[in-house]
């Protein structure tokens, strides 16, 4: 079906209750309601629909977008520079080592010394446990302060980018593939998503997205399964929160300790690696210790215990176990893929090359989500506000 | 007092005689004659006050803003960035790691070399005494030679961001907050300064700063004091423009080695660490030659002499012998703050926190301040303009 | 001769058949036909007309313009920024040692993976024979399949900023110079230009300069002579494509081993460094094997056989052999300039000095070349489009 105008999105949009969204923050999909996660859905589908019509979805003449990345990124700061330049924000990173952080200054100061002219702060602080989240709150406290004593004009929208405990912007844009893929939100009751731990030769990959997944997909009444060895349990408390979403959108939630079992029936399959959550926890331990020698000796561990899960790998026999042998398969990319990136991985190549293209689909949504987010946080009226975009027809392009 | 619209700051922009601002640039304070800072003043004042109506301040639909930060910085790299992006411009930065500066190029190309499009450069070169201020003057020579032989279709204008000798963006956004806080410019005439120095655990602080404020301060009638130990003397040349300003401006320059004189009566307080002229040069002739045992040896002696004076701390005895107890205190941040960034600093907690807020509000003002040197050398009439941009009644952000 | 509008390059542009360039990329000069090649001359000429009388040249409102360079670059890197920024897009970095790229993810996968809201990608690549312009090739098949999946809004445009095989950018705006310098395109024929090695102390020197200038120069009907001692042979493949061309356009190509020779009667000379091709080809295959023993020894004997060179200097009495002693000198910058940047290098300081002004502006076309690039790919009908800025006549600078 060809959308031919931005009303195919606010029709529905105006209909949903989003108004807290206002000048908030994005930092858990739990923390927000069905509406409003459905809302950022189709705010995202409609700048994108926008764009796609080359008009302008520039609500900002100027502003700032500051980025913190305390991990390495390509798809997630890419993706944060575009969702800025596509509303009129110029991109400003805080490297941290160009900077005069080191020289003790706190989180509140440094907050709002990069923040008078910011509109957004996006924040990447994933690696250790207890801390990004905690960071992240201390930053929106700082300017939210700092915007009420009149230091900072405006008051940025937290976006998280991935911390220790969730994924928003990842698993937010899977789900709008998802959507997508199954012709509606409507369409995914009832189906069956397999989140599982998948072999690395690497150690240490964030626990950020399986906690997202099952903290967000639960929330639509899937059947959600959670697969792991043993010894790879994630945050206790996203396991409650999955438990509580399925119980509340009658669906099911589930944890086993095997992949066949996860991928039994699957309509989507979501094979990953993430280290062990009490792993996590005493690396950043040992980290607050200084114990680099620890951290090796643990990280020498790791890598062994890892070793005896090479099995746990999503092959082609694992995919014919799926619904119809179709399930779609995600995945947050980069994949460690069997025989390409390295000997032995999370995907089989086969798997993996038949399905490219979707995966580059599913990437494809994150700058949308991210604008979606920051969009719902800086417009008033958001279904009013597209249709001005709309009906200014400022071309994006001139061709 | 609810200021309504632009002409309550243009009608004195008006006034004043301002015209040789025009295509210049803004090196140090003390070249510019009253007119022309008190312009600057009210045109980051009125920036202000059309950003708060969400008025875009936009005279620029396209070029860049080239910064070059030769010493790490947070606020001055923000404010600069904020600075430009709230004009129109985009920030570049020419990170002499990434160039081929190294390759044995002069000032005169490099300077040409990235100013293609550049309508103002930003530069921080605090290090090295007598070369900071030098090479700002080289920058502009070759672009004006550049703009002047067609290579250039724009002669940028430059803003000293710290150099050697004055840290004018610092020090003029220090004098607006003060403005505000004592309400109006003409409230300063007759009010005292302590400008001191304060013990800090780290060497080497640049002197731009005190040099910056006593070069300033004496402009306005004030009662400037500069104390600091013996052996923490700053650049002669710069004492002999505080003595000249305070002849001229009916004020007082007065220079002591006890902080307790410097603070009794003071309505302000500036006490912050620096490292001594002489040492500064010192480290200089060291660095030409390359001896960086010579500067190990320096810093050793250095850090021995500053802890003898580790009682130079503005403690809240020292505060309330301030005028009623209430000196506004400034410091330009990161502060050294006993117990909570070191053991021993340049101020007591209490004090410091007591002020957090000012202190925010201080530095809050460098953006405007930077933008209107630009707006300054950019715009022939900037009290026409400034109306004009309230007339043209751009939103910066749609809501 | 003062030009009034835009249509001086319009009328021009309007009967030259270009239509071809239209969602295309920029690889190598050889590549394009001459009515493509001269297209990009009048669009370069012309956009820097409208930015001369302050028009905007911005034909989109947002967007991003990707770069990443695998080698250092100051003018190079500003040409692109500035470029990008004159027709609207927003330049982000792909700074490869802060992203995940070293994770083992294809080229296919990055490129899509940045490219989401890019409408060009330039690219530096130039260390590494047979890879640098391979790797572009990779890029465009990436993205070209990205868009045509519905992963990419837009396919973005390549602009070579330098590979193994071709510098255009900046063999074309040395030619836009020397078309100024001559006053017109139709002026070049017949002349005489002498691209020569000239001896550095430094080692490693791409050749894409030098194979760049000999494939683009022969292309006007000029008399292109190569000199080089021997062992300092380039890429077999454009010697046949410079041949080919000089046959093509009715000029001449001459290889020789003389800069005297080739320095007689020359209208234009190029002297400047590079590394034989067969030692840049050794150190590729050294790199792949990881040999850095190998390649410490080979750049040994490398700069030993330099040093037998370095009479290839260019002198005052080498340009006194030029047509009427006063040929115009080219460098790409920067120059390795005898007693200033190095104690022997590639010419005089006199020389360079007499010749620095033009060379400046020689420099100043890169920026007007690569917006050219990307306006040619990405405007269906740029003479109209020209027009079309005009008559809108924004202002780039409210004066």
């Amino acid at each position: 079906m060809e959308i031919k105008n931005v009303s195919f999105f606010t029709d529905r949009l105006a209909r949903l209750d989003n108004a807290r969204m206002y000048e908030g923050d994005f930092f858990l999909t739990w923390e927000k309601t069905r509406d409003e996660l459905e809302s950022v859905f189709l705010v995202a589908d409609a700048l994108r629909h926008l764009r796609e019509r080359n008009i302008s979805t520039r609500i900002f003449d100027s502003g700032l977008g500051i980025s913190l990345f305390r991990d390495n990124s390509t798809r997630t700061r890419f993706s944060f520079a575009s969702a800025c330049n596509m509303l009129g924000l110029e991109v400003q990173d805080l490297d941290e080592g160009k900077s005069q952080i080191a020289h003790g200054e706190t989180v509140r100061e440094t907050a709002n010394m990069i923040s008078f002219m910011a509109d957004v702060i996006g924040i990447r602080d994933d690696m250790y446990i207890g801390k990004g989240n905690a960071y992240m709150h201390s930053v929106v406290d700082a300017v939210t302060r700092g915007h009420a004593d009149g230091v900072l004009e405006q008051k940025p929208t937290l976006v998280n980018l991935q911390c220790d405990i969730d994924h928003p912007t990842q698993t937010m844009a899977d789900m709008l593939h998802v959507i997508h893929e199954f012709g509606g939100i409507e369409n995914l009751r009832g189906k069956k998503i397999a989140m599982t731990w998948a072999y690395s030769p690497s150690y240490g990959k964030p626990l950020s997205v399986p906690q997202g997944v099952i903290g967000l997909f639960t929330r639509m009444g899937m059947d959600v399964t959670l697969a792991h060895p043993e010894g790879y349990e994630v945050m206790d408390d996203v396991l409650d929160v999955a438990r509580a979403n399925a119980a509340a959108s009658g669906g099911s939630f589930t944890v086993c300790n095997s992949m066949e079992q996860a991928f039994e029936g699957a309509d989507i399959v979501y094979p990953k690696s993430w280290a062990p959550f009490k792993a996590m926890e005493r690396r950043t331990e040992l980290y607050g210790n200084g114990d680099f020698d620890g951290i090796k000796a643990l990280e020498k561990v790791l890598l062994v215990q890892n070793a005896s899960h090479m099995n746990w790998e999503c092959t082609e026999e694992l995919m014919a176990k799926t619904h119809d042998g179709k399930a779609l398969y995600l995945h947050c990319l980069p994949a460690d893929i069997t025989g390409v990136s390295c000997a032995h991985g999370e995907v089989a190549a086969s798997v993996f090359d038949r399905y490219r293209d979707p995966l580059y689909r599913q990437a494809s949504f994150k700058p949308y989500i991210i604008a979606a987010m920051i969009f719902m946080a800086k417009v008033k009226n958001p279904a009013e506000m597209l249709k001005k975009l709309e009906a200014r027809a400022a071309e994006r392009h001139m061709f």
